[in-house]
């Protein structure tokens, strides 16, 4: 339909290595936030994990989503959310994980969202934002399941990367230099402004009127 | 598909009022709910003033929905949104707006929602419940998010009201007589009675056994 | 698509069974958990008794869902909202009717959601997770919206027995021997295990890092 298509073994390949990173970091978060045992930790591990791709293959029409048609996505969530588990006690002295998975996760989907998105024919706008759906949407169900403000609301550069490497991701198809390199940069600008917000803390603006009552 | 179909620009514009009225109605709950920044509010007010249209988009099988390959609606509720964060002083003695635009967008959207499900081959009553359904989606995925029960569940004369205006709309589009002032005229009822519900804090019955526990 | 097809009576009828144990239980948590009143029990319980169902008919590609084109189920989930409204005073001594009823949607629908998914050309282990994902889904919706941690991630029994309804009707579809009598029983087993979860408080096992913690 485009003119330009994603290799899909590329992109077959980041999607998963973002699904690994985030099924690791919503069975830790289970476990952290919730005490779950071994099935809840499974079962937010793979909602985290697919949530946000099924999300975007609801949104796009691509049904029934990637996910149950091709099991590596299944298997490979499934096996991101054991592994917590049965290292959880290893992974104990260590917070900056969750938040690194978390951030590896949103970088790789927000670069296959945007790209797959492209490649079902919507337009350079909706393919930005829907990559960015696809990369927000696995971590916002996982908090409204473990009753936690989504971190895309409260976060101030947390829907901002993932917005910024889908934008570069489809520059880059639209201009004919996608590629693995250009993949992964897209990947890596979204990662380290991510990681920016977390180390100085960095927040939007607020408005004026919040601001007032402090 | 069917024999009477919603005038497109009718459709579009009362689309685009209600998507800015929760546009506004959203970040501006976002701001005094949750202390939200502006990406927060910007996201929070485009995910109530679209998750309505594209819950139903998504349930009559109309994708990608029209929000994606429409820019208007996602130009229309980020600049809702972006109003709302700029005059969030201007508009801070006033509590009434927020419940005004939540009245307005579910008015405009239970009609809107109710002449596209018909125009997608839905039977009346299935029509009359998507129409309820894209007006108070919006509105409970933004509840949701903010972590408070939604709206739709609390309060008696939520559901009501935009059943009936979606009644109003699927009847006047069966008897052939839908058009501008049939539009407006389903979207005042519901408004009205909404109103009336907010005015005089109506409610619906209570079971027995929550009324003896008193 | 698929060499068998559930017989759709069948499938209608356990549906149908699933949607009105779904919407009693549904409407009597929302009584008991938020006090809600007939608009808000009649809302979460139809919510409850056809969540599942459209979750599993959007992800199947089966678009309007069931419950749209076919008038029985909203008549049958409103039917049993209207009921547990009537009969809350009725029904206030026993605690026990709404884990029974929960029990029950998730084995009727483990089933039907397993082999409809079978007939819409989905594999056998993504069949298996997609009815799963249609009895767990109703109850999942109900608890995000009246703000509890949902049953699927803190009881461990509750979606295993689930996915082994769902395992027992895909293998019967498979080997040729499905109807009534593969379906009741696959409900059946699902049902006991639920109970016997219930009945010894059973939980799967939990990460070593959380107990330590203790």
């Amino acid at each position: 339909m485009m003119t330009v298509m994603a290799e899909p073994p590329l992109l077959l390949a980041l999607d998963l290595a973002g699904t690994v990173a985030f099924a690791l970091n919503g069975a830790m978060t289970g476990l952290k936030a919730a005490k779950l045992d071994i099935v809840g930790m499974l079962t937010l591990g793979m909602v985290t994990a697919l949530g946000g791709g099924i999300l975007r293959d609801i949104l796009i029409g691509a049904l029934p989503p990637a996910t149950f048609s091709s099991w590596p996505y299944l298997a490979v969530a499934a096996g991101g959310a054991l592994i917590a588990f049965f290292l959880s006690r290893q992974l104990r002295p260590y917070t900056l994980p969750i938040e690194l998975l978390d951030a590896a996760g949103l970088s790789l989907f927000c670069v296959t969202g945007a790209t797959k998105s492209l490649a079902f024919g919507l337009g350079a706008v909706p393919a930005v934002i829907l990559g960015a759906v696809t990369a927000v949407g696995g971590g916002t169900i996982r908090d409204v399941l473990v009753r936690r403000v989504p971190t895309v609301l409260t976060s101030g550069l947390y829907a901002i990367p993932a917005l910024i490497g889908a934008a570069i991701a489809v520059t880059t198809v639209r201009t004919g230099v996608y590629g693995v390199a250009a993949a992964l940069g897209a990947a890596a600008a979204c990662f380290l402004v991510r990681l920016a917000g977390l180390r100085y803390n960095l927040n939007a603006p607020v408005a004026p009127e919040a601001r007032t009552k402090e």
